[in-house]
């Protein structure tokens, strides 16, 4: 059995009795990534570029710039805005002999204030940014919830109208169309911090007690529901106020009902359902109402929201939360910054992940997604062709062409025109027997047809053909 | 004074005396990210694209695919090959209460010897791999050293020849190339672990003692001459040796000059100089000799490396190395895989970029290289004008438009025009007096002209116009 020592920085397993360590040198033990993390081989990280690829391509197109920050931040950082509480939640270490604690970044807000906050009086307003940094989290591993996620981040600084929550929501549900997913997949399940806690008043919580509502009704859905009344009847609640609690917090409007028509059913004060009614008319302009439902359930956990606030679900709600976000207006203050009204927004690649494999859209084949060889180039073992594929494969690739050949010793046309298949080439560039007379066989593996083209003229024609252009045809 | 409680996990600052400390919660504290990592901020997270870009564009071109890994591995992973001593070189640290010790990863190598190692007989021959991860020191950070950097690995697994090698550095080379440095810019320093073995030997190195030379030469930049003659004496060089070796250390003959040159003037093992007169045509098919030196100072300091080594350097020798590589056939085996011959290399962001900025490489003006808007859409404030623009932004970005616009209250369309040029935006389209009749102005903000397009043809022109085609201009 092997354990640390307690306070020894980078402490080495210590053996007890006749339990083996893991042998160390010269081993030939099978390493494994550690648990709740993963290891990306070329077919997963073809996903994970898919998915990225679409949070990058609906941020630039929304006119965001994109920042990134340390992998490690101060631990005070964290602590700050959270308390010590969070300590337990973090991977934090110090360098050996070091003076200061350090913590794998759990989210990305607060170097997004730290950032922005650095800029002081110059920070232009607004501030579109996004980012896409791998974030940590000290746990036990879950279905959707692992130690490292990739989490992309939207944050717009500098404007307190609901445009700004629009048009962050906007950005974030162009990328979840630009993966294929639709209003059918997908809910936008807005809420507002007033309006949550105006109700939580009105049944009878203190106003003391509002930020332990919003945790208790952020928790529901992990609580037995006893407990869950039991919590709430601490809150302040008598038995009916939990039963209208419960009834509140799992009911869903579409957006294209007015905000008032949830307003008549519940007190709320007045200025948060003018915040709605505001939003309601800014997503519309957007056209993205049919994506959206008002749901007074919609918390979020953490401290820092400061009025609208939402979190995207896939629309039978089979897992957890897909995205996250809201207004947090106090937050580049905290971190010594000027006072700016912001509102953003976080999304995994996880719970996404998972989404779009079970609709099917990722790709017909595991490895579809791959960036597909423009030219496989085939030698028929002959010395003039063999002389002929490395400079070749190097010219085409100075052209910006993605060029594949076979690196085995075979030299049979045939097999080399199944590997090049196998590898989703489009093309498969055949040095065959015309060669020493300046002719070369092309042939289209997706069409199937073949044509002889002059070598001279290949640096022109194939690029041409790639993109689908007149090609000139020689058969 | 503050200072942390050794032992004590994520400790927390404690006073002494009178000097404040950081406040905590609540603070006006301006935080910094740690010593030896870097906010990107918009600009800055632009060129780390433009390089990340070029990366990418190279190693997909030459049939490399994408892979990454966890980024902390158990600590395990870097002791088992480097044993003990790099302990103090990690950023090491655990779970609270956990029983494993974990480490952020200092190289990728041995990330991608574990995943080579877990495919077993499965993993396909050969296997081209790259990937872009974020590396950790816990060193003082130095000019083009930092604590957090981000470094492409490139490496070829299964392929015993020369062309192995050659392809690998034609990888590394074409990137650069790819980001404006010419063969007057860089250098690729070529050697040979067996030809250096050969060499010490030769000098008077014993047979257990090489692998000392090799570190010995590795850091003879970083040591005083008179420092670098006593710990070559002790390996048991004499007083000429001495010299020799410094000489053979320091001096480079062109690749387009024959390796038997090499072998002409030193005594070299025959294997390695057939090593290399074998790369040397290898690297002439893809015309790579004219960026090469065969230099045998070059050792490269890791201990796994086992056939051709090399760096690329700035030609000038300005900065540190830019990129390192070469053969490590048995390390897939160390970490529990099949024996597997490999070879690859590491390119780190720090030092490229600090070279990209000597060259003038990084664009005419800090913004340059940031995603230009395609259209910056204005309206003259009248209230058609006004209606119309968020929807037309909508719609333009569903085609896959870059789209901005102000978010400052005024409606001056001159102001609004002067943020569009700040923005480098390509097009201005003006909602102005004409939008009642369908009419909008658009201006090609680059080349300062402008035209009237009817609002319906704009989601087809547009694009045109933007790809350079036709765009039938009504004025």
């Amino acid at each position: 059995m092997c354990y640390t020592v307690p306070g020894e920085h980078a402490a080495r397993p210590v053996c007890i009795g006749a339990v083996a360590c893991p042998p160390m040198a010269g081993s030939t033990h099978v390493f494994q990534a550690p648990k709740g993390t993963r290891d990306f081989h070329p077919e997963d990280m073809a996903t994970r570029r898919h998915i990225e690829s679409a949070w990058r391509s609906a941020s630039i197109r929304h006119g965001f710039d994109e920042i990134d920050g340390p992998t490690f931040e101060h631990l005070e950082l964290y602590t700050v805005k959270s308390g010590d509480g969070i300590v337990s939640e973090l991977f934090s270490f110090n360098r050996s002999g070091g003076e200061t604690d350090y913590a794998l970044r759990p989210e990305f807000t607060p170097t997004l204030a730290r950032m922005a906050a650095s800029k002081g009086r110059s920070l232009s307003m607004p501030t579109k940014w996004f980012a896409m940094p791998d974030l940590f989290r000290a746990e036990r591993p879950q279905r959707g919830r692992l130690r490292e996620h990739r989490q992309w981040n939207v944050d717009l600084l500098g404007v307190t109208g609901p445009e700004a929550d629009a048009e962050v929501i906007a950005v974030a549900v162009s990328a979840l169309r630009g993966l294929g997913l639709s209003a059918e997949d997908i809910r936008v399940r807005i809420s507002h911090r007033g309006a949550a806690a105006g109700l939580f008043a009105a049944l009878g919580v203190s106003e003391d007690r509002i930020a332990d509502a919003f945790t208790l009704v952020d928790r529901r859905d992990k609580l037995p529901k006893e407990v869950f009344a039991q919590q709430a009847k601490e809150l302040g609640l008598d038995d009916d106020a939990v039963v209208q609690l419960d009834a509140i917090a799992n009911s869903r409007i579409p957006a294209t009902c007015p905000p008032s028509d949830i307003a008549s059913q519940h007190s709320l004060p007045i200025e948060s359902v003018a915040d709605l009614e505001a939003l309601s008319v800014e997503l519309e302009q957007r056209g993205l109402l049919p994506f959206c439902d008002w749901d007074l359930g919609i918390v979020r956990g953490l401290a820092y929201y400061t009025g609208t606030v939402w979190e995207i679900h896939d629309a039978k709600g089979t897992f957890r939360a897909i995205a996250g976000g809201g207004r947090y207006d106090h937050l580049v203050e905290l971190f010594g910054g000027p006072s700016v009204p912001a509102c953003g927004f976080g999304m995994g690649d996880v719970v996404l992940g998972l989404l779009l494999q079970e609709r099917n859209l990722l790709g017909d084949t595991p490895g579809s997604l791959l960036p597909r060889p423009d030219v496989f180039i085939i030698s028929n073992g002959d010395d003039p062709a063999d002389r002929m594929l490395v400079p070749l494969a190097t010219s085409l690739r100075e052209l910006g062409l993605h060029v594949r050949h076979t690196w085995k010793a075979t030299r049979n046309i045939g097999k080399q025109l199944k590997e090049a298949s196998s590898a989703h080439a489009r093309l498969a560039v055949i040095l065959g027997d015309q060669v020493s007379g300046g002719l070369i066989v092309v042939k289209d593996l997706d069409a199937g047809d073949q044509c002889d083209v002059p070598l001279r003229d290949l640096p022109a024609w194939l690029p041409r053909h790639l993109a689908g252009g007149p090609t000139d045809r020689h058969t």
